[in-house]
């Protein structure tokens, strides 16, 4: 929630002109996205979302991030769309940093989602899964189940500040996530991030999805499992919305059929998904500098979580009704 | 430079029905204004931006603050323009804090101005002054010449961090300023802020002036002294550049002729203008907390800019020509 790096007129100007996009009439960065800056600009023919990539996302990725924002656009799945410079890219130098310019979605991210809201996550997601499908780059993911033990070491003990035995319950958890994780689950191309936040609505519709970031290709229907976790719990990640849940699922399953090896193994999956964030929680809670920019958020909406899943048997459990 | 206010889109829908300016298709929080929290609200008829007023605002002065901005408004000057709720209202309240909601002005703020830039910043500034003349709400200037002795004291020693001896440099400054303070000088409302962070332009047109929350009462010609150190300096505060200077001074007299005792006070003006900046930036970089979301803006260009104005004998030095 920052802007890092400063933009002046006159070098977004030049910027603006490697584009066929009119010239600049406003700018304003945007408190949005963790790791990168973030400007509105208006030109002379619309409004565009400009990010700088910041020292946190590796350059190397930023064609896979913006090939498929752009693949998935051209299957006509509502999401931000990069636009090409005058030279044909999607990516392009601003203040040092590497640049794009996407085209700008309007919508309001809802902060309380109710079932219609998940019910058209679903549906977005199943859609962006099979509109996926034939893109032709790949990006391993780097949060996946094999990488967690190694970030629960990296925090350490300063876990147990969260809560006493926290760092032993989550070694026993990511010890069965390990035996339990479920192999030759269909994959492809997933978001990875799909929270409300990153969900735009206009008058109750889904308008678009935004910050591809994290996209990577993993197991669809752990994406799945993602969106549980992010729409269908309250805050505290105490109470699990099993209508929120039954939306969700449903949706996506009429857009892409769940196979029963899918089925079988969302308990599982919703654990991994809440131990991925947790982790990344706990890591950014441990470890900001006390002078951040930006406050990390508190990781103990998803220890509860954890411990919803423990009790969880089946897929009926987080609504799926088959 | 940060969104201290969350707004749900639950309750800025409610705003915005208070209003009569359509629905609400997207908004953003926007990295601008150190005091407050402030979105770009795109509505089904319009653009604007709403501010959510934080603690360090008193909100029995934003009466004042709105009022001067739609009065200037309705005088033809360029400048965001409060908007009236439904009951006629400039205020109301959004996520527990006082809100307003200002009209969005096309432009972008310049950061190394020329002299044609400082020209119309100039002539903007007279016409402000003369557009102001018969606003009937009174702003004492917290921040005026009977106000730096404390603020210095309140800094202490540390400011001898800065630069040796400083303290006792600019308490010396103090005295003078104090005893050479001019007064019976021609008082009106001043904008007291007008940055080139706060002006915008459109192709290099002025198209408005914007923040107005530090706007009082004062002396005219000090707040031309304030410009004249925030659009005439180069950032380190060393080199004024008397071809911006000239150009500033003689677009302000066109539009306003300065009187004689104006002119014969331009450099203790400017010489106060630079200490209140300088003691304002020493007061924020000696007690911002470690984990401020903003971090200050360093003192040491105000501490330059004393130097120059200690060198300075009339107006002339400034760049008037008469």
């Amino acid at each position: 929630m920052a802007v890092y790096t400063h933009v002046s007129d006159q070098d977004l100007k030049a910027f603006i002109e490697t584009y066929d996009v009119g010239h600049v009439l406003s700018y304003k960065g945007i408190a949005e996205g963790v790791e990168n800056s973030n400007y509105i600009v208006h030109t002379s023919t619309s409004y565009f979302i400009l990010t700088l990539y910041e020292k946190r996302v590796e350059e190397a990725e930023l064609p896979f991030f913006l090939g498929l924002m752009d693949h998935l656009a051209h299957k006509g799945i509502a999401c931000a769309t990069p636009v090409r410079n005058k030279k044909g890219e999607f990516l392009g130098r601003l203040s040092g940093r590497p640049a794009a310019l996407v085209s700008f979605i309007e919508g309001v991210s809802i902060t309380d989602p109710n079932a219609g809201h998940c019910a058209q996550a679903g549906a977005a997601l199943a859609e962006l899964h099979k509109a996926g499908e034939d893109f032709d780059l790949n990006r391993p993911n780097a949060l996946d189940h094999t990488s967690w033990r190694k970030l629960l070491t990296q925090c350490g003990e300063a876990v147990n500040d969260i809560q006493d035995d926290l760092y032993t319950d989550l070694e026993r958890t990511i010890d069965q996530l390990e035996h339990n994780w479920p192999e030759n689950l269909r994959c492809g191309v997933i978001h990875a991030d799909l929270f409300p936040d990153n969900v735009l609505f206009l008058e109750d519709r889904l308008s678009g999805m935004i910050d591809f970031y994290f996209a990577c290709n993993d197991g669809l229907a752990y994406d799945l499992a993602i969106c549980l976790n992010a729409w269908c719990f309250g805050k505290s990640g105490k109470t699990y919305n099993i209508g929120h849940g039954r939306a969700l699922i449903e949706h996506y399953h009429r857009h892409r059929p769940l196979e029963p090896a899918e089925i079988a193994a969302l308990p599982v999956l919703a654990t991994g998904a809440a131990m991925r964030f947790c982790l990344t929680r706990l890591y950014d809670w441990i470890n900001h500098p006390e002078d951040a920019f930006v406050t990390p958020k508190p990781p103990i909406e998803y220890v509860n979580q954890l411990k919803f899943h423990d009790r969880a048997a089946s897929a009926q459990d987080y609504g799926f009704a088959g």
